[in-house]
This record gives structure tokens, sequence and C-alpha cells, in this order.
């Protein structure tokens, strides 16, 4: 058994879904938040102060891990999870998402794209085999499929031709990818028009994958835009496999997106804001760093149970920001991933016990954006 | 009680001594390595991560402190241990030394100093009871009187009339400081110059402080005039105080002093030449930072227990160091600082089976500056 997803519950009242994943390293329990491992650790923190946070799975990036420390070292490593001593699950992304980020510095063709690194300008090729033989390299337990993200806004053709792409590297992904250790989800592409998401969903489900990314959202568009692409779209989406919001992350996204259907989720969000002084509570975010909290000798959530709140004080925190100190945004980022995992934490109990649509009415009455 | 110093053992062939000392915030084993947190924090790393590493009293800044965040704040926290979540003894400086490395920034008068604040350039004035009532407010277990440290070289008038300011600014420091909760040690100087040391000595010991801080060294000097200077200086230091070499932490400073009768030690060294990519090892320094790094799938150092080297490799570190993941320096921080707290532990156990000696030369044959 390398990869077996199960619904164990479907709400009565909207889209939400309790589920779980099993993988060789261990079970994942969905709808779920995946932390963001860029350059195979997730930033500042240790993968046991991850597992203390609540994490079940995490996700790292194929086109970083690529270009540093490269895949090569990794698979002499004993792969991704023994390099990086993080013995639960892995999705990696394709590569393809920061590639096409890269703006003039690749050039997409029917075979793939050639790029030059952002790190030395070195010219490089991957294309949807490429892509597959990395990620087999680096061992995760959730591959992605080579697709093409285009922008927000993209007119109707590009984004056509771009979804039709997509799908033919997918079905070149699933030839050249041979592991019976990692299972290989395809994405559903089409941008914010629901005819071609809906023609991407269902060449895709054909393809008969283990699991579904949908990618091109949360790519500038509105909320309530991609929302709706989410309502029209889930539908057209196999029942029996997860569906995975590439990207997204902020606390309102994961409400509504579990409301709509999603199971998983990743975004770089919390620990990204972290860095910059900012953590997240349940009346919204807040700037740590401001004068404000130099007095303010509370945890950044009361009641909030992470190792920040039970042991520091906005005001020592905020020292540490203003400070430079690294402790500061340790301290933040674990604070802010471990709000997104008791977010999903509750999300589920709420599914479990039918009461997601009150949870969410509650949580909109006190959350500021 | 809130501080006593018992000698156990001293050695039968050198100066070497162990001991106990006895503090309202626990026991601390002497000889004994100080790990550095300047600004309330040992940089990178947590309280709970300071404790598995085996620290046992850490040293915190008053001079950083004093500017930001400013003591009220601190007592306003409940105190210094409390604002930081360290349960443990606290020992601070006085904040001459920090003070007078500002160069052309301060003024030394009788008085005390005048000085411009090196983040905002704001004037201040710090003298010995201003720096007492700091030390009071931070609340830590052990204050230091308020010194002058020459620089090196330094010629012997000008050593002479700094080590009588600096008598003379410790009698104040005895008569302001009142706190029975804080032992106050005083600071022996005189540079080079053994008769000024022996002066110093003689003086400040007069004074009947419970504690005694050896400034003015590891300043510049070669590292034999050091040794030199602690063999002339020590016989003249009184036995049943324990004796601080301040501001020194290489291994062979740590072995070397211990010979001579050194009890504490501090050195922000550890975790310094971390944060630039060094690691510390039985052989000697490695750049761990550099290209042979980066297959090398050993731990830093085989068989050290260190929560770094139990769990990851020179190769993922160097992988963290090269992409700047602040994991990088966590990592190299702790297993510095633990290696440190383990010499030190080694050498306890090496007076205690009256070894040290034979320690030493086992070290020194294996030990690659």
């Amino acid at each position: 058994m390398a990869f077996k997803f199960s619904v164990l519950k479907t709400a009565s009242d909207s889209r939400a879904r309790l589920g779980i994943i099993e993988t060789n390293h261990g079970l994942i329990e969905t709808p779920v938040f995946m932390p963001v491992g860029t350059q195979a650790t997730v930033k500042t923190m240790t993968p046991d102060e991850l597992v203390d946070a609540g994490a079940e799975i995490i996700l790292s990036n194929t086109y970083h891990l690529y270009l540093r420390p490269g895949s090569e070292i990794i698979k002499a490593a004993g792969g991704l999870h023994k390099f990086m001593n993080w013995s639960r699950p892995i999705l990696t992304d394709s590569g393809g998402f920061q590639i096409f980020s890269l703006g003039k510095l690749r050039n997409i063709t029917e075979e793939g794209v050639v790029f030059r690194s952002h790190l030395d300008g070195s010219k490089h090729f991957i294309g949807p085999e490429e892509s597959m033989e990395i990620q087999m390299e680096l061992g995760s337990d959730i591959a992605m499929a080579f697709d093409e993200c285009p922008p927000y806004p993209a007119d109707y053709n590009y984004t056509r031709q771009s979804a039709d792409l997509t799908y033919r590297w997918a079905k070149r992904c699933k030839t050249r990818h041979n592991s019976s250790e990692q299972a290989l989800f395809g994405i559903v592409q089409g941008g914010m028009y629901h005819d071609l998401r809906r023609t991407s969903a269902y060449q895709l489900g054909e393809l008969d994958f283990p699991g579904y990314g949908i990618g091109g959202l949360s790519v500038g568009e509105p909320k309530p835009l991609m929302y709706e692409v989410l309502s029209e779209l889930i539908p057209h989406m196999p029942e029996d496999k997860p569906r995975y919001l590439m990207g997204v992350g902020s606390p309102d996204c994961l409400i509504e997106g579990v409301l709509r259907g999603i199971d998983m989720f990743d975004c770089v969000l919390p620990t990204r804001i972290a860095r910059h002084g900012t953590v997240m509570t349940r009346k919204g975010n807040l700037t740590i760093r401001d004068r404000p909290f130099a007095k303010d000798f509370q945890p950044i959530e009361p009641g909030c149970s992470c190792y920040t709140c039970k042991n520091y004080s906005r005001a020592y925190i905020r020292h540490l920001l203003k400070a430079k100190e690294v402790l500061g945004i340790r301290l933040t980022s674990i604070h802010n991933v471990t709000f997104l995992l008791h977010l999903m934490e509750d999300i589920r109990e709420a599914i479990r016990s039918d009461t997601l649509l009150e949870f969410r009415a509650k949580f909109f009455a006190e959350y500021a954006g």
C-alpha cells in the first residue's frame, strides 16, 4: 500500500468532507493544511516543532531542490525524508509553478520549459519526464504532474491552449512515472473559465490519477471569483479522490474551500508573514512588531496552546523582532503554523459534528480579514 | 540563601577545582561555561534547547537590554528570567565593556560614562550607581561591578589609573547595590602588569565580594600572555570565591583557564562562529559551508549526542547554510553550545578523577586550533 484515500463522512449541508489518506509514511486526516518547506525545511522550524504544531504532511518544492542542493544529493542521502529528518508524508510540487513565475527567464514549448536559474543564471530544461524523474529521486509520497499555470487575468484562448498543454503533459507524466512508493496527482487548470475547468476536470479524471490538484487559483483574482470557480468545478471532479487547492492557506480561504469540497491545502503564508512580524489570531492578523505591543505581556493569542503562547509574551516577541533576533521569527512561525493546523482540526471537528456552517458564522463574526 | 559557593575538590597537580554555586534559580556546577544571551536570547536558541545542551547559567548584557527593550520593560515583565522564559540562573555584565567598546561614541569621567547609543545615536549616562540600578531591575542572580576595561596594548600609567578607577567604582557599586536576591561580583583589572593585577586583586578582595570577575583579558593579547597573567594573578585572589574569566570560551582557553584556577567562563564564540557556518569538533573547527561537505552524510561530530548530530548530516546542514535557511544556523548553534558544555562536563569529570593533566594532553594531541 503506497496510497489510499477514504471519505469518512460528507456534510449534509455543504460539500465539506472528512477523509483519511494512507501513505507509507503514515496517515493524513483531511481536510488538511500542509506547511511549505520550500528548500527542504519549513522556514525556521525543526521537524519536531512541526509535529508539535500538528503537521501531518508537508510540501517541498521540486524547482528549488533540483537547483540546490540537487536531487542527486538528496537521492544519495536516502531521499528527502531522511535528508531533512522528516518521517511523515511529503508532497512535492512539479516545479512548474516556480518556473513559470520566473517570467522572462523561461521559455515554454510543447516539449517543456527552458529556464535560467534564479541563483546563478545557469540554463536548464525541465519537461514532464524530467519533473517525474526528479520527484522520484526526491522520494516524496505524493508527486504532482508538470502543468502550466496561466497568469491572471488570461484570455480565453490562451487559457484553453494552456489547459490543453497541461493535459498533454499530464499524460506524459503518467507514462513516465513508475514508482509504487509515490502517488502521482494530476492538476486541473482552466483559469477562471467554467467550461475550461470542466473540460480539464473530465480529461484529467479519465486518466484516473489517485488525486487531483486544482492549479491556477489564488493568482491575483478576487476571492469571490475563486470561490465561484471552486463551486462550479468541484461537482465535476471525482468524488473518491482527494482534491488539493494549490497555494491557498489564509484562514477564510481554508473554511470556504472546505465547504466547497477541498481536502488539501498548502501555503507559505503562515511562515512568510511570521518572518515579517505578523501573527494570526481568531480576530485577524496582528502586526506584533508595532509599538503598542512593547508593554503587552499577554501571549499572542490568550488560550492558544502552542509553544509560543504557552511561554512568551507579545512584549518579548516584539523585542526579539525589533532586535532582529532569530528566536523572534521562530516564535511567530511556530504560532502561525500551529494556528492554521489547529483551525483545520476545528474544521474537521465541525464536519464530524455536522456544524461547519455554524462554525463558519461564528468564525467570521470574530475574524477581521 | 541567594548565593553560596563551595569548593568541593582542588586538583593535586594544578589549581583546577570543582565547586558548586547555589542561587535562588538553582545550582551551578563549576567550572562552568555560560552561553551568552546578549539581547535576552542566546542567538537562535530557545531556553529548552539550552537546557538540553546542558546550560546551567547564561549571561545577558546590561548595555543592550538597557537600550532595548529598556530595563523598565523587563522589570514590568517580572524580571529577565520571566521575560525570556529562562528559569535557571542568569549573570548580567555591568555594561562597561560594551560601552568602552563604543570608542569615539563615549567619554569616561570619574563620575561614569557618557555615551551615544549604537542604535539611534541618543545620549546616555551610566555610572556605577546606574549600572547597579539597571541590573537590579533586570533581576539577574549575579550582577557585575561597573569597571573600566583598558585596551591592549595599554601603557603602565594608563592601566594603573584605570585599575584605580575600577576600584573606586567597585566601592560605589557596593554602596549602591542592595538586593538580597542578587550577588554582586567585583572585577579585577590591571592589564598585563602583574603588580597592578595583584594590587587590584587585594583591593577588590578587601571589599569582600561574593565572587570576582577577571576583566581585561582576551582583548587582543597573545594567548600565552593571558595564561601567564592568570598564573601570576590567581594565587592572589580569594580561595573561597568563584573566579570568572570574562569573555573567554575557546576550547583550549577553557582547559588552560581551569588548570590555572578559573571557575566560570562566558563567550559569544560558539554562537557567533555557528552563524558563519563554522562548527567545533574535538579535532578543531570545521567550515561546514565548504564544498567538501556537500555529499558528506556523517553528523558534524560522529558520536556527539547533541540534537543536531543525532538527526542531521553535514550535507543537509551545508545545504541549509548555502540556502540561508535559519534552521542551518540553529543546528550549528546547538552543536557548538553543546560542544563547549560537554567539554566542560568532561573537564569536571577529569578534576573529579584527578586526571585533568592527562585529559589536557589527550585533548591537544587531537585538537588543531
